[in-house]
């Protein structure tokens, strides 16, 4: 925390869709001396969260921590599986959908775009019907974003995964779960997913600094061919040492006493309680941005967040102003609306660590700045926000309440 | 933190009077070494905290740290300046002034209790009055609670100076600012104090574990006479040694790193912005409290309490399982009635290192508990609290606010 | 630690007899939010602590937990079962002793107090032949310090235990064991202890902060007669509310953390590991001094202490212009002689949180610092010290080294 | 730090070449809650570092700052500047430069490996010989480490670059100072280096996960005719972002508040001072193998590290088996030989944040050791290197001396 600023009490409201707040138990479990990578000692940390990490994943597969933050991962993802040149089929859910896909550019593949409103998550029809066409098996992943974090849309992976099967269609499947892996239910394994692409900010509670590849053989055996020039992010450096614990090249050591920790505390909360609460956020959020009179951006609600929700300002006002607005009366960070949704998007992160009254405390930071801003908005959106958490606390505790 | 229970997600909302949030700032300076207490590098410590704490006393007289929480304080100040016997005039605030009279007759001294209804602060007249009878000046000194914790109201101590001053009577005046100082207006020296008796885990911001009595000439004067058994809590050991910048035993040597913080801390806010902010805290709370229907506990709008707001639950009801569900649905702890207030009272903690989101969050989780427990109230009260927090905020900003 | 200093590279190393250096994992248990100590959170904590603090002691009777440093402990001790008047056996082990003894008359109590010249420990002969003349039984306590801090010798409990019973006297035993306690096999019940008392920054680990009594039935017995005024250290305001795992006022809240965390690391360790521990580092401390050709202040080898070694300086020198030297030059904290010892001892600590190599690395500042100041001494301390570690670790080790 | 293993007592001893001991300091600083990497907070933060860490490279060049451990920073350098096909010369110092050759191989890079015994540091004219020889400027750029740390040998930089500047020759230079930065002196601009690369785990005093590439015009104007695909490692993307304070992708946010600390700690210290420290424990080092009879690995003390040094056991011994000896008994890390040197030699860290007790208790670990693992030596190594201290520390107190 920067030292030489004015003081200001009490704790600042993080309310961007990641990083999340991290929790004291993991900044203390990273506030620890350094190990010998090399050693005995690390040798039992490295195994264990290399192992336990894939039960976030939902995967029996490897997973592969980098020492580096989630835009390594997107590149690692793409450079160890295919090769300059290869056509990869990917989908414009957003901002990040599309910094995926210039990433694609930079590294020499073809991307092919398939374009939305930024407003849902990707259709597997859409997706289908392009397999359906590339006989000739040009395309050689599918490329998505789980949850786009620009827009707060969530992608129908498992209906992804049925839309490649039914086209018969040899490709890989690559999906970003930057900002829903630990917040909304994901499942490597059972969903057929190639690569997972994570990073420690969002659910899993880390500060930035560690992201991940979980990988499927089949990835494992595309990998093999690929001709992208690479070392850092190649996953044939990285496994056989993480076989026996340890890593090729440096880790980021104290990040992985967080991870260590992170992967406890997810367990002993429950991952379904977990993504329970995620959606219970989300519902409240929802109720306060309806009572306010304003719109969700994401337009279908099966593709609703439950990591964040961006919502549309009236047309004539500007976002960024009334985020700057709440900032400064109330010390809350809210995320910018991204590209062409500049001005027009505020987005609530509401993923992670957090609880229903700082739920409460955050929403109740943007009526107040909404107010102070003069956006045009209904008063009630905390008040509607509490009627949810009053009912779910209500039957989360029915012996109790009687 | 106990480390083997269930997980519960996000912050623990602390809204006790007492302990209250550390700031992490704070936390962070005492994770540190331990360093020698008799060596240079302490010397620097000492002679800095023993000065710059005078300034949060409003005082130039010596302040004296115990390594000990507050009781010890109160234990302090009366064993130093009285002895065996001493008549003292105390008066009866309400659950903490009760206690510190039953310690006076542990103490073995003779203490006079001037009673009330435990709705208000003192009444400088009463003193005045009880001291005008006392023409043969057997009253010692008169003690006082500042800011009374169990009840929310302040006595207001100049005014109790007055009454002493136009009584022309020579006793001591002792004020226990335990859950005030740092949060309420305070003046150790204007108002002609002889012995403040303070705590660390209050307005100050740190752990319980310090303890403070600020002491007038007039207060060592008496010290010098008294004859009741004592050494830990003796001034008389302690200025000496910290003239020096050091302790006669082992003190609290982290505490102190955490004082040296605190100090910066309020310093950097300012001082009278603490107390703004404490006011502001505490004035959205009874906005609260009023659109629910409710009822404070402190009936004299001048004595209101900036540090918490008692608040009585209709006949019939029992606060303490209202706070009790509260907890277990919303993770939040409030304070309990004491004694006689037992189930009639809960008390809602706003002081120390809070801000305006946390303090709606706060309310948020009594208002939605109101409704678990089945206690009557209207709601609204979280809305009243927003909308005076959003009019401060809209004076404080106005140039931005055009 | 104080922040606008000079920047000294490296780790202090701090080897006074205490405070002793707090491992990490004890300050990051302290380094978490305070709790609610009226909550089911805390009452979990008290219990546990409560209850596992015994073990320490090696007693089932109950250990009272004050949060104070240790100085107030010995208050306790003296204020709980004795009253104004009373005569109590002390022996001048030496300058803690002495201040024993002085805190004695302070609270109105009449000590006889068995003299000695500071370089031995209690002589049980001695306080058998004064307990068997007190025919009428006037003494009302014995009083002897386990470890006394400013010599680094060790009275024999046990032994003053049967001298006691062998006059058939009935005077309570209080014990100091600031400095013992957890680092000197030590054994409350079995060597009946009445009044144990403790301190947190030594043994323990922890910061100073918290002391204690381990009160024997015959010592609570004695309370209820005692007519010395007191509150905060009063055992009767403590056991009730401890019982249900509660505290009578504020506990130092976030020190309980850590002795939490202090009572799990000992047993980890397990306390007769701990206690060789300490004694192979005193073993390898004198083993030093001896090669230097200077004389360990004890000189009774029986009663050598394992917390820390004091060190006579040769006639015409100065033991705290060396320590002087010795911490500017190489950033080591070593214990002054106190009182009638003032610059005629260094005292070395070894006690606490440490291990082989730091105490080398200590013994090699000291002897550096020898010759920077001047000291005559022969070299080869380290060199000896490094001796004994050697075929300390070859026997640990026998399968292994063959 | 692993929870679940035996309890050890005591600090251990992390004497391999890094990652090093982090300061407490600047693990509290990290230790911090994370800001919004949007957020005009971090924007702050984000100026202050770009621009204080060019001091520690000595340049007024952009420094890039990678959230990524070392390796990557190597590959940056490579990846940016050049293009897949192109001819580089590189100098075969020991098994680091072996890696980052093997590293331009897996970058389609075509590296020219002048070889070498891997006992001293890079031979200029042996470079400026290639140079000269390379009349059609194939040769695109020279890479150099400039402490190897697989050998504790130091290649001469400065006359590197008039190698270069002789030959006339227009390659790029690119140094690896992973383990020299802020520890051996080194001068980006005043060498004419194009591209440092460092990491943040080594005399940055900061846990792994940072990685730097400071950058000369010159090496800019390559960047932009590169062809190698990438984009994490991208300097095109990171500097427009850095020039407003801020990163293209998420920043590991709490390694930048350890920097921030960590520039602030180099400082008050001196850059000088820091040197003449590591300079210092280096020099007391070899003495202390030297009294051992052992070997330095590095056979040209031109070459001799400050930051490590490696020592040869004899023939028939296992330098492994030793480590781990003195790992079990002793609680001490040293660092393994690598590859060709696997088994023969054994490395002592003595860079970062230390002071000459430790280096002598690290000393003593060693030579403990040595005689448990029947490496066949003689005494007195630690003697040797307290010796060289306190004729240091001498010098260095010359009017407290007297």
């Amino acid at each position: 925390m920067p030292s030489n600023t004015a003081r200001v009490a009490g704790r600042h409201f993080l309310q961007i869709p990641g990083p999340t707040p991290v929790p004291d138990r993991i900044l203390r479990a990273m506030d620890m001396p350094v190990l010998d990578h090399r050693g005995p000692e690390f040798q039992k940390l490295g195994r264990r969260v290399l192992e336990n990490v894939k039960t976030v994943f939902k995967t029996r597969a490897p997973v592969i921590i980098y020492p580096a933050s989630g835009t390594g991962a997107w590149e690692a993802g793409l450079s160890n599986c295919l090769s300059p040149g290869d056509k990869v089929l990917m989908y414009e859910t957003g901002h990040f959908a599309t910094l995926w896909r210039n990433m694609a550019v930079k590294l020499a593949l073809d991307p092919v775009f398939i374009g939305s409103d930024w407003r849902q998550g990707a259709d597997p029809e859409a997706i289908g019907a392009a397999l359906a066409e590339d006989k000739a098996h040009a395309i050689k992943a599918v490329c998505v974003v789980h949850n786009e974090t620009s827009t707060g849309c969530v992608s129908p992976i498992a209906k992804v995964r049925k839309a490649i099967d039914q086209a018969n269609h040899p490709a890989l499947l690559l999906v970003d779960t930057i900002s829903s892996l630990a917040s909304i239910d994901y499942r490597h394994d059972e969903w057929g997913v190639d690569v997972t692409v994570a990073g420690s900010q969002k659910g899993l509670m880390l500060p930035p600094g560690l992201s991940f590849n979980a990988v499927s053989d089949k990835a494992l055996a595309a990998a093999k061919a690929s001709r992208s020039p690479k070392l850092f992010w190649s996953w044939e450096e990285m496994l056989p040492a993480n076989r026996a614990g340890y890593f090729p090249y440096t880790p980021a050591t104290n990040l992985l006493y967080g991870l260590d920790a992170a992967i406890d505390m997810l367990h002993e909360e429950g991952l379904e309680n977990v993504f329970a609460r995620h959606d219970r956020h989300a519902a409240a959020t929802r109720a306060a941005v309806e009572a306010w009179g304003l719109e969700v951006l994401c337009r279908v609600p099966e593709h609703y967040s439950s990591s964040l929700t961006a919502v549309l300002v009236p047309d004539g006002h500007d976002a960024d102003a009334f985020r700057a607005r709440a900032l400064e009366a109330f010390d809350i960070s809210l995320g910018t609306g991204l590209t062409k949704l500049a001005g027009k998007v505020f987005r609530i992160g509401h993923l992670g660590d957090t609880n229903d009254l700082t739920i409460l405390g955050a929403l109740a930071g943007v009526e107040m700045g909404l107010e102070l801003a003069g956006i045009p908005h209904k008063k009630g959106g905390v008040a509607a926000a509490m009627a949810h958490f009053t009912a779910a606390a209500r039957s989360a505790l029915p012996r109790a309440a009687e």
